[in-house]
């Protein structure tokens, strides 16, 4: 039986912490990337904030299981049971050039599911949670189910690079997508533009290629408020593998499948 | 004899009583847009902000002139005097779909030159500032001088928008960028990417059309920490004019318009 009511209430003291570490990395930042190299620092911040959660899941919950990107989890290849999916930054280039616009990003799943998602704004101390089936928050404000849109008002969180010649997707089934919409936005950060759309300031939000822990905490937070969440070509995500991904409120999900990426293949 | 610091002080207390006053709205928001078109609601916060400021500005200094996106301004043909360029509510369609990432912009020029900009993040209480040759803060924190880069490590502030077939620029000259860049942000409001040139966490932005008051206040803040700004054809920027805007870190700069740019016209 899984006491999934301790569990947030660690998960949200661990997040605290760890977001008060990496705010406290911020004045010594500037003073270590004058001496070695930017990424090297981002590294070190990421490595440390998911070791930092690894060893408190492992001492209170030894039997879960952790996959994260920085090499402190577990080899998964099942979902059986409690995985802890997490991406201690996202957002490394914001996080790097920015110092802002990244995210702490975990879900907890059991059995392939998604029961909880936390996605933590450091610099802005805004917490994104939902437990299925229990609400979704931004802090203590509850979010609204999403209504349903068309893509001629919708804003889109989309990368330049998507609708230029490139590697991973044919460009021209996103051409009309960015001239049909009402908006388009990129913020650089999986965690943050799942959770704009979980809050409807983004209508959709539609990337080529992540990995579990770029969607994982997301995932939960969007499906909370009624959003779909799948595989560019409709098809639902697993947190066993990368895909591409499409997170969008309903109706809208289904015009772009339908309209735009119908010839589209994972 | 114009007196900044007095100007500074008042301009300081407006911004922050109009802050007060939008983050007010937000309550009534979610009430009225029930009831009317979003549109409608936007555009009387707008025009609300900026008569606020405006009978302001006639009150304590009746001799200077008014430029503002809402009509509560001057006719101005001349750049003569002090002239107040002034947006109050930058980014439109983020302050309806996100109620954040809007800024108030207010660009205070004499005899066409930059002496004071003021960009106020109403949200996160965030203000960007600089006097031309005293600095420029974000709050109370000094702006470093902006360091030379190249754009194979720059994240460059580009809509989706340019890099597809538009009316306003030829799209092959910006393809290329997208390519070579570090990585792309879009967000939607001119005031906000221009900041973040200022802070240097965007190398560039890039855009084909905006109206003074989207340029004014973030211009002289970019050109105060030795960020360049200019039209995507390198020619100075009037106050009187709409214009395509080039802003940037220098070096980058001039590597973009010889490169990249030099095809382009304005």
């Amino acid at each position: 039986m899984v006491n999934w009511k301790e569990i947030d209430q660690n998960v949200r003291e661990w997040i605290k912490e760890a977001g008060n570490r990496i705010r406290e990395t911020f004045a010594s930042t500037v003073h270590i990337s004058t001496k070695s190299n930017r990424n090297d620092l981002v590294t070190n911040v990421d490595r440390e904030t998911e070791q930092f959660f690894a060893e408190r899941i492992r001492k209170y919950y030894p039997d879960h299981k952790i996959l994260g990107e920085e090499g402190f989890g577990d080899q998964i290849d099942s979902v059986d049971g409690v995985v802890w999916v997490i991406d201690p930054i996202d957002g490394t280039m914001n996080f790097i050039h920015q110092k802002r616009n990244f995210m702490i990003s975990i879900g907890i799943y059991y059995n392939g599911e998604g029961y909880l998602g936390y996605i933590y704004d450091v610099v802005h101390k805004e917490l994104y949670f939902a437990e299925k089936g229990h609400g979704a928050y931004l802090n203590d404000q509850k979010l609204l189910p999403l209504e349903e849109t068309v893509l001629q008002d919708a804003v889109i969180g989309l990368n330049p690079t998507w609708v230029v010649e490139n590697k991973k997707i044919d460009h021209n089934l996103l051409i009309p997508i960015v001239k049909e919409a009402r908006g388009l936005r990129t913020y650089g950060c999986a965690a943050l533009e799942m959770v704009y759309v979980a809050c409807g300031w983004l209508d959709a939000y539609i990337t080529t290629r992540l990995s579990p822990w770029d969607f994982a905490g997301g995932k939960v937070i969007v499906e909370e408020v009624g959003g779909k969440v799948t595989t560019l070509s409709g098809k639902p995500l697993s947190i066993l593998e990368n895909s591409s991904v499409f997170a969008s409120k309903p109706g809208l999900h289904k015009q772009i499948l339908e309209t735009y990426l119908k010839d589209y293949k994972d």
